[in-house]
């Protein structure tokens, strides 16, 4: 019988996070202080981070041992299944071999909690009690609250406020596992209540929420902020995603040719892919490493690569990335993990490297590929882990047209159980596309700051 | 390390499925006919099951192969792994050993693809296209919704009017693997037109659904229908579970004490528990083995040990099991997939027999269970299997009392990711219990059939 899941023993499990700033080509650019328009150092961070993430931030090693700990947790999840979609080929008819990595299995069903985990862990370890986060649909915030919940941290999220009201359901999450959740913009913070002066009904964006949970946490001694991607710790800590599907794959027998995954701010897809970014500057892979992004969130296709703020109010660290403009606010597509303005500054370096490819995607066909991944291989997936199955299957399609017999690996980094009125409005006709919204990029960029 | 989890390698997989009826002390009592009051024959049976499910209800064999396409779609996600409680155990500060089988990782969340499968296989193998069947919450639909289209089939769900206007995510999920899903009682059948005849607000019960897709079935050719719960060829395939448990339990160096399940219709918890009645059989094994069921719909402690419909307008054959009689329909608890009026007649016949406990437990103390769980073992649970939970904590709070270092095994059979909003009243003090409905259940068994 043909083998369509590889487990990795828990023995197995990658006992270090991957760094891929050991490796670059060339060094990353600073972050830049968003005030005095100075490069970065640790100090600035240490009012709203634990050091060691700090340091993690900025580490130039290339392996960081798992505290045992975060290992221990990880464990109730991880190794996460690599499976081959053998239904999904016999369906397209294609020669390629198609392989998703499974991060839906953690109790927050996305590949979140490998970095909330450890965010969570080293705050603990300094002494914080409380931290500050924002999120968007709700993935980040439900898994830092998990995590904050095993580590006895009280945990505050800012919820743009359009899928606060929308997807009531990760907001119930939270509240389960003990996080407090209110709508953003709030009248809990200056640059909230600034933002309700000028429009009451504000439904929000994932930079003011960033804005007001970087506020808090700057004006509360007691209070650390996390973010749940763009940085480069986020990174780091989701290598364990790729180091992962390294041993799996070599226990199917196979490497991949392309290695695909959605990308917002970047966490899942850097997961994934810097470990076979690894492979690829130190061993002469050719792996092809395809970002997916929305076609109405363009930020690596049609984005400038300049510094930016992170957020709407000018609080969070400037970084040089790829980027739409922190005023940006994307259309309300369901995929709502990628509608962030910018991208991570690693993952926007190696794409101005060409060491990665990008690849927008409009809304429509990537519900059509995950009806038809549903339909095939069971599983119901989130709108953002969508946009790697309409790549993957754009790839596969490629391949039944040419009979090239590729291998193609895509992170499947979640699951659509909270989303499952997006697919009612797909099968009922009523989901729609959006244009780029490019007279709302032009204005965004003119803000961003003279660096 | 100690381990948290138990990861049966796919080779160990069960092959075959247990039977109990090989090693029952008693027979069971036949099933009778609901027109002609004699006992049913396979031929009766015809009109709405395939034969190899009408040999595998009265079949006495101790192993029934499981087919080897069958077994190919149980490896996407099975064998499912068994955890060791370890947080929940001390948050309780419990000298019990808390284990639990995690039947959560299947496309559609729960243990009920284990039949949903092999009913879609052997159907579409007997050359059946389109099938029927009842659904309360929606774990059995969207189950069968799944197994339908592995296989090519279509399929007609009736799904309980209150569940279809409360739970609409779960009708999505059925109409992504492309069934068709309809609230019942509706204008389709006699008796649901009757029904919306007598009541055109009529709510809807599991008896109902059942009677409806029934005589759908029995009208059509092309068409057969499927039971997710009470058979025993259900309890058969579920057996999967058990029998990973005992393989599970070896590796982990233990033996339950307890075996615990919530119960019904008896499909997760005859899964889990007949391996292990099978050792307590044949082995002199001392194993507890406990239902426990909802206080508003108590068949196993209130219900009477008599024949009784399956549904409501008495289409369905007449069996012998505990109940609170076909025309109860229990209060709106949110554990919808416990509302039924009988029990599977194995497990009742077990539990006149003495084989096993029953245990009935209010609304409110199994969400309480529920929300310790998510906060110690991270994941959020069935308000079904919240009654499991409950079960385990109480043994273990018993064991916490008396010193004794127990091993308590339970059936986490799937999790809560469409029931946030019973959380959500729960966690706003706005949900309540109901008390034992005793003048209800004394009408509804003045109507039990004269066999």
């Amino acid at each position: 019988m043909d083998s369509i899941k590889y487990v990795l023993p828990e023995k197995d499990m990658p006992t270090r996070w991957y760094n891929i700033q050991a490796d670059l080509p060339e060094p990353l650019p600073p972050y830049i202080h968003p005030v005095t328009k100075k490069p970065l150092g640790p100090d600035d961070l240490a009012p709203i981070f634990a050091m060691e993430l700090i340091k993690q931030e900025v580490s130039q090693e290339r392996y960081i041992d798992i505290p045992e700990e975060v290992q221990r947790i990880y464990r109730q999840f991880r190794p996460s299944p690599l499976y081959r979609a053998r239904r999904l080929e016999q369906a397209l008819d294609t020669p390629a071999h198609i392989y998703y990595k499974f991060e839906d299995v953690s109790p927050a069903g996305s590949h979140k909690p490998n970095s909330a985990i450890p965010q969570a862990y080293y705050n603990m370890k300094e002494g914080i009690k409380r931290l500050t986060t924002e999120t968007g649909a709700g993935q980040w915030g439900s898994s830092l609250a998990l995590a904050c919940k095993y580590f006895g941290i009280e945990l505050k999220v800012y919820m743009v406020r359009v899928s606060y009201d929308q997807k009531p359901y990760r907001r119930m999450m939270m509240e389960t596992w003990g996080a407090k959740c209110v709508p953003s913009p709030s009248p809990d913070t200056e640059c909230g209540r600034a933002a309700l002066a000028a429009d009451p009904n504000d439904v929000g964006s994932l930079g003011m929420a960033i804005s007001e949970a970087v506020e808090e946490a700057i004006k509360r001694d007691d209070t650390h902020y996390s973010l749940g991607s763009v940085l480069n710790q986020v990174v780091l800590h989701q290598s364990i995603i790729g180091q992962e599907c390294i041993k799996q794959m070599e226990m199917a027998g196979e490497y991949p040719d392309i290695v695909i995954a959605c990308a917002g701010g970047g966490s899942n897809f850097g997961g994934i892919a810097m470990p076979f970014m690894h492979e690829k500057l130190t061993q002469g892979k050719k792996t092809r490493i395809i970002a997916v992004e929305p076609a109405s969130c363009p930020s690596l296709t049609k984005g400038v690569y300049a510094y930016d703020y992170g957020d709407v109010v000018g609080m969070a660290p400037i970084a040089k990335m790829y980027t739409l403009g922190s005023h940006f606010v994307p259309p309300p597509v369901h995929a709502g993990g990628l509608r962030y303005h910018g991208m991570s500054p690693i993952i926007s370096h190696l794409a101005k490297l060409n060491l990665i490819e990008a690849k927008a995607v409009k809304q429509l066909p990537t519900f059509e590929a995950g009806i038809l991944f549903a339909q095939t291989e069971g599983f119901i997936s989130a709108p953002e882990t969508n946009h790697a199955i309409r790549g993957a299957i754009d790839e596969a399609i490629k391949c039944r047209e040419s009979g090239e017999k590729k291998v193609i690996l895509f992170n499947h980094s979640g699951h659509g159980h909270f989303d499952m009125t997006a697919y009612n409005s797909y099968l009922s006709g009523k989901l729609t596309d959006y244009e780029y919204p490019e007279e709302m990029v032009k204005a965004a960029q003119a803000g961003m700051p003279q660096v």
